[in-house]
């Protein structure tokens, strides 16, 4: 870290590449130094009391609605001027009806066993020390995320459920809702005798706000950013503090020989389209030689159909059915998490290729494979290096829901920490609790 | 990362604050592409062949060891003539004894269970998805230490059981020790099948290669520095790659009201004096104010005989009995890790005082408290946030043996992925594992 000295004292400190104005520097310290204090009686709250102020913070969202919903307007307002595009928008805006559901969850999430105090291994030694290995919470958590309100409550409760204390940044755009949000539910923790300063938002900073969140080192002890390749550019650049990337996901589908086009068909389709913008969508296609002619065709002409824009390579193309665009693919187009309604596709000339393609260019969030062959779906399973490999099924089943762990605070694509769908018990660490009697080391 | 450009090209590139020659970025690149190739091929090993790798490592040791010795004197020559301590000298020392025992450990770690493939969650999901967790090798593995060859081959052996390919980087004093032991291990790993690039070093680099290691991002999967406070500031400033931070111990004893003074003062011996050099010693006496005249006097005089130097607050002072000499202590002491014959004795009225003096002051290491009083115990556990709290016993029981664990590879004083001793299931991550039968997210 250097300082900028000036004739008044140092006006701003660099760490990495971004200069951050030294007074959001230590407004940004002072937030986290009232998240330490307010995480350790947190840390002291049974469960009891965490899930009454989950349900106290979903009542609050309901009874101040209408502040949240005007506040929201402002946001959406300025975001129309600014030409801001309509999924943007829809993910800003919040109705009471949104309100309601984003309430509902925080009271599943009161619904949830507590991580905290959990026994993870333990046992009593021969010479009679009785050890233990239990949950605890983190501490202090930052989130850094797009401009969506509802990730917002989200965010708060996870890390309350798991016993931390979250700073929050949300994207600039829902300032004006987020605000309104970080202060009902700070009131709601109140009103069951918790800090509200558990919950509390750094919007207010801007960018170099959130550069001063990552260069926070002894005062957070996560940070977890949620959004694009810049902002994980950027953390990676500047942080001090410890992270857990979550969200990139450029996932592939590989068709084996032999596989069944009745099963692989539905689930490319599904993977693909069910939804677009989201991290375990399918990106990119691969398919082996041998059912290019027979998969193929169909496959491009139901992408097609669906308004996916094929970018393929030539053997792609030349199994395309008339009336089928394939655009030429790059490598850029191997590289690329689209979000939308595009796919990479690329003829493969056996399961080995289609692991070497996944290790060159997947993020490492999910790749499936369809076969009816044992011993290949054994294969890619021992070879693909990625947090969630799936044979015969959707890609789009990577999620802490769909696996029946509750809700999530993002995806992990890192091996450290948490690997896949990150809920309650990553947002927490361990500590070794020891009983002697007098023990000695000999 | 900055690059200064000449006429040649590139000749140097910098990233926080140290600069590393180009060829040498690009000989550790090198070294940790070779590393990746070599890991993929140890995935895949089974625990039979790892073993008897393990085994063909020991044996080769053995039968080298002549060789290893003779390279080990030419490294405590130059030790001598350049001034290294008896101390240093000692931990840089092989013997024909002390290489069975090195080798004997590998011997030890092949009789562990292989983290590989353990089976960490699993369920079959109501839409029949059948879902499991699943340990799996990280991949590359960094180890910077001390010039201590033994260290070498622990890592090495520890690092191949767990299925990752290791880079090690040892203290310059011991480079020539580690070449010759690295090419006997490699041989040895050759012998079963396994390539000799699973465990590579290079220390040739020095210190830019260390550095070079931080840089790594992309190719190492986790760096684990193990060193003084210097080589953790270099890791925190520099490092791109997924570290984890271990063996920083300012270890706390507090002595609670009531507590018996049979036990607190073998446990205050045994903490501080049984080995001093070591992580888990401790650093620094708390006593509650009610017991510093009845236990106080003899615990100073005992520590006093036993040539530990006391650096003490103004009321230890005044409880010490003729003829034992407090240093007046400073806040110097309270944050200083000796690891030496030296204590810092602070007199608090009462546990919180002993807590927040611990929070302030403490690495997170380890922290014991001496009492009778069961709401004392079950406080100091709840309030005190290091990676081991022990209730009535030595702070020297934090080991991965002594807490039946196995090998570690160091105590890791971080929050994130490992706390505590980290042993072979902390070398892992895990992989889901999806099997379906054409199921599409609904």
């Amino acid at each position: 870290m250097t300082t900028t000295a000036s004739p008044t004292g140092p006006t701003a400190t660099t760490t990495g590449t971004t200069t951050v104005p030294v007074e959001v520097e230590e407004a940004v310290r002072a937030v986290a130094r009232r998240a330490r204090v307010a995480a350790r009686a947190l840390a002291r709250a049974d469960r009891a009391t965490k899930d009454s102020a989950l349900h106290a913070m979903a009542d609050a969202l309901v009874a101040g609605a209408q502040e949240v919903v005007a506040a929201n307007a402002v946001d959406l307002e300025r975001g129309r001027a600014a030409g801001t595009s309509a999924g943007l928008l829809d993910r800003l805006a919040l109705t009471p009806e949104r309100i309601e559901a984003i309430a509902g969850a925080l009271r599943d999430l009161a619904a949830l066993p507590d991580p905290v105090g959990e026994v993870v291994r333990g046992s009593t030694l021969p010479n009679g020390l009785r050890l233990r290995q239990v949950r605890v919470p983190l501490g202090v958590v930052g989130m850094i995320y797009e401009a969506r309100p509802n990730v917002t409550v989200d965010a708060a409760g996870l890390a309350l459920k798991s016993g931390n204390a979250a700073i929050l940044r949300g994207g600039t755009a829902a300032s004006g809702s987020n605000t309104v949000i970080v202060r009902v539910l700070g009131e709601a923790l109140e009103s069951v005798g918790l800090p509200a300063d558990c919950v509390q938002s750094i919007d207010e900073h801007g960018r170099p706000g959130a550069v001063a969140l990552m260069h926070a080192r002894g005062l957070v002890d996560l940070l977890v950013p949620r959004g694009g390749a810049d902002l994980i550019r950027t953390v990676v650049a500047e942080a001090t503090v410890p992270v857990v990337e979550t969200g990139t996901g450029n996932c592939h589908l590989y068709v084996d020989a032999g596989a069944d086009p009745s099963m692989a068909l539905p689930i490319l389709m599904n993977s693909k389209t069910q939804r677009v913008g989201v991290c375990n969508a399918v990106e990119t296609l691969l398919v082996h030689a041998d059912v290019a002619e027979t998969f193929l065709p169909s496959a491009l002409e139901a992408l097609s159909g669906a308004d996916v824009v094929v970018h393929g390579d030539e053997r792609t193309a030349r199994s395309a059915p008339d009336g089928v665009h394939v655009v030429p693919a790059t490598d850029e187009d191997w590289a690329t998490e689209y979000l939308s309604l595009d796919i990479a596709v690329r003829v493969v000339p056996d399961l080995d290729a289609a692991v070497e393609h996944i290790r060159a260019w997947s993020s490492g969030h999910t790749e499936a494979i369809v076969t009816g062959d044992l011993r290949a779906a054994d294969r890619f399973v021992a070879e693909v290096d990625s947090a969630a490999v799936i044979v015969n099924a959707s890609t789009r089943f990577t999620d802490g829901g769909q696996f029946g762990l509750g809700a999530e605070i993002g995806i992990s694509t890192q091996k450290m920490h948490a690997r896949g769908p990150m809920g309650l018990p990553e947002l927490t660490t361990t500590q070794w609790v020891v009983h002697g009697d007098g023990h000695v080391r000999g």
